[in-house]
């Protein structure tokens, strides 16, 4: 392996001969089948700590060569990208240090950006480390659930850090663009403080809704498809979720969130007595604001 | 014309020969389209108010004939399909005993169910009318953002009154299986009152969220997948749900849909409270619990 700059490849941009995919459920599953896909792209080597992800990857051409530890799946990697839960990553970063040479670039897709930073300084490996969050997932886990096409037209945030390698940063921003992804800089405090309003809010609001829901004596199937849009979140991995809220704990994005809480609490109240009054002015206004809000970009 | 007891199609199972669609929006239009492509399916005539609609769902095929006036399009129809807001069929269904005879069966579309019930009761119609509400739609409105596929495995709600005819009811039911959908009967108020959760609370959370969002500075493109499905609903049409708040005002739907919002209300408070307090036990209690609703059928 050469230690010098990577060298693009002409055809796809991406300048990483040698891709290795920690983990294979969702996220790393459709990024390994969309990387292994891509022609005169990368050999992806795979690897997960799950047997059953690990062997439907390899059995349905989802990467080119299956790994038997996390050791083996590193070894000789030009990135590495780890596609496992975000308490997961941050021990992970801990061990490639000492497990990959120093010209070895490595990612992240995991939700959260500042604990994961955190580890990357910790560990060392800042200069080469470069922190990405695909807005994409699916209701499904597992191997199972992912998709080739899922990080196609999807928005994917970037946190380099002041000391990462500029070859690093661009190779990473390559490759998401040959899978047709959007990848957009951004920093990792202000990452999860956006993070908490555009996706913890509507998480939980999901699942609030579902209870009133359910508590009314609603069962799913009576649902029409806005209802059904409405609580899809609410089916999303209680799991993973502790994780990312257990993070956000005692910081600027929990801030943010209770009081996108309180909010809602308000708002919700405050309408319910408007139509108690039955004056639906307001319930218009509401309406026409929040339409108008929908249609901008 | 025969005045006799409709013979279904040996095909299709629709004993409707000649079928009026009065209304071509995303409802009317979508259903004027599907019965148009169903082979050996009715004669299709349509009208709207709207000639934008009318023109194009004559030019694009989604009818088979396109009548000049209401009294045009009625005319010898076995059946009369009103796909128009709640006033307005409460409207039409006034000018219908005068303009159709007694064996012309008259269904509507409308998302509510007892204000139309009481329209076709005080115009004598109740024996020939058979309510109906089909849980699809569409963010788009007009004959433009219909599609002939828009019902296929709708859940459709049939609300047929004491002194329905057997033959209509059988009737409209027929020609919903025909489409792929599935008709499944309930009573008007029963319908209303459901729909206040199943339907308007979805709609007036996904509202009240995208304030919240809004004012926090986010725009719309920010969202992820989740995000985007949990708002959605914000981008309806805030003319058509005044009609529906409306009518349901001091109705017994009114006061669910008034208790589900103040119930949302004090879940939201709660959990802010929960998230200052740093113990997660409740959230993982609340995702768990409303993970496994979702997964009902």
């Amino acid at each position: 392996m050469s230690s010098g700059p990577p060298i693009p490849d002409p055809q796809t941009g991406v300048p990483f001969a040698t891709v290795a995919v920690v983990g294979l459920g969702v996220m790393g599953g459709s990024l390994a089948r969309a990387l292994s896909a891509l022609s005169g792209g990368p050999l992806v080597v795979g690897w997960s700590a799950d047997d059953g992800d690990s062997r439907a990857a390899a059995n349905q051409g989802g990467i080119h060569r299956r790994a038997t530890s996390l050791e083996e799946c590193v070894d000789g990697a030009d990135l590495v990208v780890l596609a496992v839960p975000v308490d997961a990553t941050c021990t992970l970063l801990g061990h490639l240090e000492d497990l990959t040479p120093s010209h070895t670039v490595v990612h992240d897709v995991a939700s959260l950006k500042a604990p994961i930073r955190d580890a990357a300084r910790a560990a060392n490996l800042t200069p080469r480390w470069v922190g990405g969050h695909p807005m994409a997932g699916a209701e499904a886990s597992g191997f199972g659930g992912s998709r080739e096409d899922l990080y196609r037209d999807a928005r994917v945030w970037i946190t380099p850090e002041p000391d990462t390698a500029p070859m690093a940063l661009e190779g990473v921003m390559a490759l998401w663009r040959a899978l047709g992804a959007r990848p957009d800089i951004t920093d990792p405090d202000g990452h999860d403080a956006a993070m908490s309003m555009a996706s913890h809010l509507p998480q939980l609001t999901a699942n609030l809704l579902v209870r009133v829901l359910a508590e009314a004596g609603l069962s799913p199937g009576e649902l029409g498809p806005g209802g059904r849009d409405a609580t899809r979140l609410a089916g999303s991995s209680p799991e993973m979720w502790m994780e990312i809220l257990r993070h956000g704990a005692g910081t600027t994005g929990s801030g943010h969130l209770a009081r996108g809480l309180r909010a809602l609490a308000g708002g919700a109240s405050h309408l319910a007595d408007v139509l108690d009054s039955g004056d639906l002015t307001e319930v218009k206004a509401l309406m026409e604001e929040t339409r108008a809000w929908r249609r901008e970009p």
